[in-house]
């Protein structure tokens, strides 16, 4: 039956992959996954759909998820993220492996994202069972090489902790609501607006510096000290000292060149606990790279372990390179007798070349408008 | 928030796959793809979901998909197979391609079905734009060479044509309700079912000598003459004589030892118009192969080319081989200054070894039984 214009559409935010760029994101998945393993990293996969039981156990209102019910009416969601997924697994199939696990992934993700499309395929990996500061770092370099091994020197990582935001906003005892318009204007780094919304408010002047001081604490490790001036409290104090550890294992990486501190990275994951980073390209008006500590998740599926990774969006990546050149045939055998065409063919790929066959028979000027048309460099009439 | 028992489940019908399952799916999986691309079949992808209206324009009652609706309310399905995918690609980003047009994949297909499992990694290859014999043989070599690539040689390909059997059922002027009822027990191989069905009607005895024969129609070539003895109609005759072609062309390509005719086979999905073909391998009770021509599908999302293809299903394939061994690090770097530590991994790493670190200052014994439960060879401390 004759398709509707419908019927001839991709899904809203998805795409077709034709061969030079599906072989562009492969060469790109490649490269990085093998980087992974070479650190250790073992490679895994979870189903497309998980259990709406598994990824969101407390439905919220809005949310991004693409989702369906099965045939027993349980709502399925397509895996929005792999941290979740493996959470479950580590705590099911995998319960009996020795920590610090350390696993990879390569797969597509679902949510409704105006920036980032429907569906894009994610690489990451997850250090599971270690509160050490050293896996943070481990995390933070990997990220760092992988950008480097698909040829990016033009990448910036920004480094935060969740305890210090949360610890201010505990020390400064603010209302829910003011807390999640100012978190939210700081995710955007929208600095008009907190100023606008600081201001509006009549906090006492320690309280408004803060907050106005807050958006703009970015830099290398003096910053750490600047904040440590705008409280005492011990939550704050641990979390600086937690994130300037990390920072230092960076340097024994060898990546700290690569990584500034701002303490106004908010990932929008609400596990993560500790501490949390971004990695941004240009061109790019969103992160390529969302990681981060999350050391409450593990517990919610049996077994308390504390963790860290992350992930890259491959798809906005690779967009940002040039599309590789398509590997055409070696050879193009043609002749009037297909039989004959057939078995030099097959005698040919037995000696390791890439060979199309003519599978009518056609003249020389045929088969080398052919071959010139696909790219063919060599005929071979039979 | 604690997951209830649900939510550590995978939804029925789909599984994890733990490192040593995952690395022997991919590594059947690049070696067949690799074949495929030194066969000229270039690879591509398909997004995960489609619109109802590419799959299925006209809604049937029952069906084996999943299924959700968008925010604008239209059918979206999770892919059942790639074949229509790409051929609404094809006639759209892809029709100013060079025909014929190799084009491989390998993606992961959803059905609700009892046998398969509801999630599986199908690989397959569409041959567009050739009507030639030539072109069916060389699909149903390259599935023969593709088991044989994953190390099998106990498989067995059986052909068969859509154009005989129904010919037959026009020549024959059957009901409906008869013609169903036959067919589905033919497609199960119900012997005994269809001659009780067929000796419960009043047939004349020539039309209950085919019915009865005509599910015994295996064989070599020489079954063929067979079928021409009980017909004379043009349509009939020609089906053959595309098969016998086909068939002949097998031997060109060395591989008909593997192929068996059986004019039985029936397909599942209806786009099937010519020739048909299926894969068995002992211990997996429906085909790992299934392929045929489609004449008529690319004329439905605009140009009109005569296709010809198959898919093989990974999962049931590999998970009838070994399962691999996980490949461990080559080395466990540990020692009590932990920034050393780092920077030791980082050296080996360059060197090209596989290198976990130790997150944690660790003793020498620590060391070793960390190593050994890990499975790793080598221990440096620094």
């Amino acid at each position: 039956m004759k398709r509707t214009s419908l019927g001839l559409k991709t899904p809203g935010g998805m795409k077709d992959l034709l061969p030079e760029e599906l072989m562009a994101l492969e060469q790109g998945e490649e490269k990085i996954l093998s980087l992974f393993q070479n650190w250790a990293y073992q490679k895994v996969l979870t189903p497309t759909l998980e259990y709406g039981a598994c990824i969101q156990p407390l439905e919220e209102e809005e949310n991004p998820f693409l989702k369906l019910f099965d045939r027993q009416g349980h709502v399925l969601i397509l895996r929005p993220e792999l941290t979740t997924p493996i959470a479950r697994m580590v705590n099911t199939r995998m319960r009996s492996s020795v920590f610090p696990l350390r696993l990879c992934y390569g797969a597509d993700v679902f949510r409704y994202s105006p920036s980032y499309g429907h569906e894009f395929r994610q690489l990451g990996v997850e250090l599971i069972g270690s509160p050490s500061p050293v896996a943070d770092a481990e995390v933070i370099a990997l990220a760092v090489e992988a950008l480097q091994e698909v040829g990016r020197e033009d990448f910036q990582i920004s480094l935060g902790h969740m305890g210090i935001f949360t610890g201010f906003m505990n020390e400064l005892n603010l209302t829910k609501e003011f807390r999640g318009k100012y978190e939210e204007m700081l995710g955007r780094k929208d600095y008009v607006g907190i100023e606008r919304l600081v201001r509006g408010e009549n906090f006492e002047s320690k309280v408004e510096e803060t907050l106005l001081k807050f958006p703009h604490l970015h830099g290398k490790e003096e910053m750490l000290q600047e904040v440590l001036t705008l409280s005492e409290e011990p939550s704050i104090k641990n979390a600086v000292e937690s994130l300037r550890q990390v920072y230092s294992y960076l340097q024994d990486f060898g990546v700290q060149e690569y990584v500034s501190l701002d303490l106004g990275i908010l990932r929008g994951f609400s596990y993560y606990t500790g501490v949390v980073f971004e990695g941004y390209v240009p061109g790019v008006g969103f992160p390529v790279v969302e990681g981060g500590r999350y050391d409450a998740l593990y517990e919610e599926f049996g077994d308390d372990h504390p963790a860290t990774g992350f992930a890259i969006n491959l798809k906005a990546l690779v967009e940002q390179t040039p599309v590789s050149e398509v590997i055409s045939a070696d050879v193009l055998v043609y002749g009037d007798d297909l039989g004959k065409v057939i078995q030099e063919g097959q005698k040919l790929r037995q000696g390791g070349q890439r060979v199309e066959i003519s599978l009518e028979p056609m003249t020389a000027s045929e088969a080398e408008k052919l071959a010139e048309e696909k790219g063919i460099q060599r005929i071979q009439q039979v």
